[in-house]
């Protein structure tokens, strides 16, 4: 367990090599950052709960057949991934004026677009994700024009599923972030979903009050992030009633076990 | 003369109803500005040589099938346009990283792109001309997909055309804008090729030694900007030699005149 090697350390996960060639560990830690990592700190079982969550909206969009990295879950922050890789644009869906657009465009938060936008950001953090358009990506060969159709016709699929999905409990789905892989096979490789959904990188408001539910309560020291999370989770049905401490405490007490 | 309507004053023109409906008198001033603005000057002479050197351009462009707002010359600082509505976008064209491009994607200045690139800003001053992508153009109807399709491939046609007059004379084509408008007959519009191609919306590199023969001189105060703009007028044969201070002569003249 503790001989395996770690290929990356982000600002949210860790990567480890996989059992079987071609997979990876990714291991989701409590650590949230935001403005570029400018600003840090933690949010108690956030990776317990990010697993969790992604599990189940990978494994619900494998169902409608969006291709995704996702194996299976391993134990509480751990999850067995198919390695890709990773293509260097942050994929930005907007169905509602929230965060870095607004100062940008000169939008008023919450005024909804006149139709879902795409965004792309050059994944960068030197950079500061810079955003970017499809000619950069093509002039940068960043990815092909085959790519970019299949990663913008899965962002839409992924986005209608996903406003059914949380409307369902009662929240809107505001934007939210992708990346994509490619899943090599041979000399051929195809476009997969890779890293994580999660409230890390969705704008979730409750459909009735408005209330944040991600990590604008975080970046914006609104507090409750810890609840606003879990209260994600138990709405998507993975936490009972009274078993949300049992996950939390499960996790300490693997930790006190010494990792 | 006096009794003409001012339209518009800009940064660097200012727009006079025309004597026809549908036309308006573009005025060319010394005034020079960069960052937005936040950077103020005067180039002397600069209005002239611009109304010259655009007055040339555009009439090639006409030539080679490009549609423009261009009608005619009719003084040293004032040219006779077709009155469009302005499409709010600033197409760039790069064949060379130079400028913004260069910290916003961490490229050297000088270094040739993989190709042509074509980037897209919302022409809005107070948000300081931010780059959008298509997405944005579509989502907000700043142009219609036909008008973008016409815009790009003006664009390409529009650079093809600018390298090849440039090359001719010794200059480097690095980089440079365009505004293109709508002009209406009755409810249809097409889309022609509307402002100004000068010093000011241009970087041109001398292709021997790489001087600067554009406005970059007046935004890194490299100094010589009247001479740099007199230089690109003359080698497209626009001033001849000893008629140089003639020109300029004739401008003070008038002015001296009282407008
Ligand atoms: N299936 C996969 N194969 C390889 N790499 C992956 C896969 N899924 C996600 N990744 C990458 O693993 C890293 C996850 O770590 P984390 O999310 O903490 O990174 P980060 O600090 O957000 O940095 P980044 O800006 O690269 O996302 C990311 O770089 C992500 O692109
Ligand atoms: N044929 C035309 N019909 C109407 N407006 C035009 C035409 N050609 C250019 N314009 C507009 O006239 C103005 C020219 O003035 P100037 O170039 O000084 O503006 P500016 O200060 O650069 O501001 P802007 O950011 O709008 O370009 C610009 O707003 C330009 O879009
Ligand atoms: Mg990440
Ligand atoms: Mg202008």
């Amino acid at each position: 367990m503790t001989r395996r090697r770690q290929i990356y350390e982000g600002k949210a996960k860790i990567l480890y090599e996989g059992p079987e060639p071609g997979t990876i560990i990714q291991y989701f830690k409590d650590d949230a950052t935001a403005f570029n990592a400018q600003k840090k700190g933690t949010i108690n079982g956030k990776g317990v709960i990010n697993n969790r969550i992604s599990e189940y909206v990978f494994t619900r969009l494998a169902h409608i057949g969006i291709p995704t990295h996702f194996i299976r879950r391993l134990n509480m922050r751990e999850q067995l991934v198919r390695q890709v890789e990773i293509v260097p644009i942050e994929v930005i869906v907007r169905n509602v004026a929230a965060g870095s657009i607004c100062k940008r465009l000169g939008l008023e938060e919450g005024q909804p677009l006149p139709h879902t936008l795409i965004e792309y950001c050059y994944k960068d953090d030197d950079l500061g994700d810079p955003l970017i358009a499809e000619e950069h990506i093509a002039c940068f060969g960043w990815a092909s024009q085959e790519e970019m159709q299949d990663i913008s016709s899965m962002a839409i699929r992924i986005n209608d599923f996903m406003s059914g999905l949380f409307a369902g409990i009662g929240i809107r789905l505001i934007d939210f972030k992708l990346e994509f892989g490619r899943l090599y096979d041979g000399d051929f490789s195809r476009i997969i979903l890779a890293d994580e959904i999660s409230p890390d990188g969705c704008r979730l408001w409750d459909l009735a009050t408005n209330e944040k539910l991600d990590k604008d309560r975080f970046r914006r020291d609104l507090g409750g992030e810890v609840e606003a999370y879990q209260e994600v989770a138990r709405r998507l049905g993975l936490l009972q009633e009274n078993a949300e401490n049992e996950v939390l405490d499960f996790d300490s007490h693997r930790k006190k076990r010494g990792k």
